[in-house]
This record gives structure tokens, C-alpha cells and sequence, in this order.
């Protein structure tokens, strides 16, 4: 049986549902989906095989995920250096932002020199509400993160992948594959193209709300935030 | 060396600066906070010794704290009920309360008879910021806490007791010694006549802060958001 995936449209009405009548405010959500997506770096890169991480951020939600990820990272014992070159005036964005600038942890402005400095790449650039172009200056940061040797996760999507179709035919993210994923709250659809380690996060989903969407409860361990899946649908 | 404390005035300022300077939410203070309370209860009843798990909730941020640990208690595959006699307007203890309404978590108003079915307790009705007389309906359940067997942990505090001086010589709270506290972001002067197991919460708190308000910040194992310490100030 294959993993049950939730549409960019289906994604979008989940999370607005989850903030209107599920009563959830963003600034709960987005501590979760961050706390998720630092447990699957724990995972892939343990402390003593590198401890450097780049999370390049984009001016969204998954930019969002990607800053509470690295605070969470910092406290682990990482050293998370953010790329974050289109910041949001959006108040959330800007608390987490400090959050992070009072724990010292450095912005970069310069991604190609930062790549060469760290051991593991988080992408937080485009989420599930991504479609159409890479807007600058994202096109060669996909580029990079596409010919880089340095593992990369990706939230959500690989960035400048479409949520429907996955990998693009043409442009910089063309031949961009990752070497996990993390799905919050639930696949999108372009988890079928996706041949990598692949995560689910999302563990306040309601059994109503996976009956509704469609979904199926994973089955979590312990106080895990995540678990890992195979793109069939089962548990690893 | 005995553990640094925090007393309930520097607790209440810390709070605040997090919120104000440290550009926290108290929504993401509160996830953080009920999250540290929910791997607490599971270090201290494994889901195999019996799930029920009493939720005992007061009027303020202690009783929010315990919300959202009973949620995620639920999703780690425990059954919390949750005694809430004084629910405040507040938008966000009402809706903490309502995603565990949608997970059909039961409210009691019956605490006597709830606790005659339950596994585990969890104090969650006064924090730092009590002082003063037990008001009603919560003298008779702080008396129900003290005589029950069954094991109670207390959220950074026993309820009624004075956060700097301790167990109150008189009134419902006399002799109430839970088997488990939780401190969260520091422990109170009252630690020191505390005789349980003790952990330490608050994984997110910045080098700065901790030097300002002259607290050590623990050694926390892997991904885990508590960390049990004893009075003196050891990691166990």
C-alpha cells in the first residue's frame, strides 16, 4: 500500500483547519514542525561525525521551521549557521530570528563559503505552498545544494521541486535529490519521486483530523517526534 | 555545592524577560514547558506500569503547563484525564483546552472518584506564583495529593507549598511530599526541602540568561527536553 499523501491544496486547508477550529496558534505549530525537523538531523548526522549545520531558510513558513530547527540544534550541541537572505518582516520570523541571534548563532550572507564550513545542510527554503519559479536569490543556492557532495535534508519538499509533479524538468533544481526529507504532518505527493531517507513529523494530529484528510497515524516511538518511513508506507 | 534556585520575584522577572527581551511567545514557552512535564511522566511511569494519568490543573501557567503535557501524554499512548474546576477565560488555556477536546480526553469534576482510577498524578494546580491561602475548590484535593499511594508529580512546585520557604507547617498542604518535581527553567528555593525525584526542564533558555540570573544550565542527554538532577546539584 502506498504512503497516503496529502495534496499542496489538502496541506494548506490541514493547516488552516489545525489554526482555526483545531485551535492551534502558528507559534505552537511552528515549534513543533522545527522540534521535528532537529530530531531527523539528530538522526542522520550524529554529534560526533560533524557538528556544523547550515540551514539555509527561505521568507516562509519553511523558512520558519528551519530557524526554531536550528535553536533547538544549538541546544543539542550543534553549531548552526543560517543563511536566511530574504527575512521576513512577519513578527513570528522576527522573534525566532533573535531567539537565535541571542544564543550567538551566526547569519551568513555568503552561502557558497558557508557550504564549505559545515557538515550537514538543512533545506528550509520552499515548502508545500511553493509553485512556479525560483525567485533570486534562490536559484544558485538550489544549484549548490544540487552538486554538493555535503548531505542535505530537505523540509517538506526538496526546494524547487513541484508538491504535485516533484523533480522539475528544467531549471536549477533539475537532478536535485536530496539525501532525506522530512514530511510534516503528512507526504505530499511528491514523495514518490523521492529516493532518500525519508521522516514524518506532525505528532498532534488528531485521529479525527487523519480520518478526515485522509491520512494514517504513524506509529511513533516513545517521545520520538518522528519516525522514519519508506515510501511504501511502512515503518522502518 | 548546593543547586542555584530562583526565587519566585527573580522566576516571575525571567519569565518576563524571555517574553519581552528574548522574544519568546507564551505559546512557545508553554509548548516547551508541557513537553518537559509529558517525557517526565513517561521516565517515571513507562506506559507498560499503566497509562491513566490524572492531570490535577489550576487557574494559571502551572495548569497550562499541565494541558499541554497532557496532550502530549495522549499521543504517547497514555489515557491523561484532566481535573480543570477553574478554567480561565484566557484565549490560551481555552485552546489548549479545546485541541484536548478534540482528541476526546475526558474532563472530571469529580476528583475523588477520578483519583481512585488512575496510575500517576500530575500536580499541575500552583506554580511560582502562589502564595497565600489554598482557595476553594483546592484545599480538599491538595488533602486527596498528601494521603493518596499513588505517585504525583508536581509541576515546579508542590502545590501549597511557599515557593522560599517550603512545606507549609499548617493547612491542607502539611506533609504533602510528592514522589516527583519538575522544576522548569530553574528550581525554586523550596527545593531544598524537597525529598522526591527531581528534574530539571527548560532546554531553551540562552548562556546570557543563565549567567544573569546565575543559574548553571544542566547537561541534557540527546534530545531529551528534562534532565534529573539531585538537591546538591548532580546530574544522577
Amino acid at each position: 500500500m502506498a504512503l497516503r499523501t496529502l495534496s499542496a491544496k489538502s496541506a494548506a486547508a490541514l493547516d488552516q483547519e489545525l489554526m482555526s477550529a483545531g485551535a492551534f496558534s502558528i507559534d505552537q505549530l511552528m515549534e513543533l514542525a522545527g522540534l521535528s525537523v532537529s530530531q531527523a538531523v539528530f538522526k542522520l548526522q550524529p554529534l560526533n561525525q560533524g557538528k556544523r549545520i547550515l540551514v539555509a531558510c527561505g521568507p516562509g513558513n519553511n523558512g520558519g521551521d528551519g530557524l526554531v530547527a536550528a535553536r533547538h540544534l544549538f541546544h543539542y550541541g550543534y553549531q548552526p549557521t543560517i543563511y536566511y537572505p530574504k527575512q521576513s518582516k512577519n513578527e513570528l520570523y522576527q522573534r525566532l530570528t533573535k531567539q537565535l541571534k541571542d544564543l550567538k548563532v551566526p547569519f551568513t550572507e555568503d552561502f557558497p563559503s558557508a557550504l564549505k564550513e559545515t557538515d550537514h545542510i538543512v533545506d528550509a527554503i520552499f515548502g508545500f505552498s511553493f509553485s512556479g519559479d525560483v525567485r533570486e536569490p534562490f536559484p544558485k543556492v538550489i544549484e549548490a545544494l544540487r552538486d554538493t557532495k555535503i548531505p542535505v535534508l530537505a523540509v517538506d519538499a526538496p526546494s524547487s521541486w513541484n508538491i504535485e509533479d516533484g523533480p522539475p524538468g528544467s531549471g536549477p533544481g533539475k537532478g536535485f535529490m536530496p539525501e532525506a526529507l522530512i514530511s510534516l504532518t503528512a507526504p505530499k505527493p511528491l514523495v514518490k519521486w523521492f529516493e532518500g531517507r525519508h521522516f514524518l513529523g506532525g505528532r498532534f494530529l488528531t485521529p479525527e483530523m487523519a480520518e478526515k484528510y485522509n491520512l494514517e497515524l504513524p506509529k511513533y516511538q516513545d517521545l520520538d517526534q518522528i519516525v522514519e518511513v519508506n515510501i511504501e508506507g511502512g515503518k522502518l
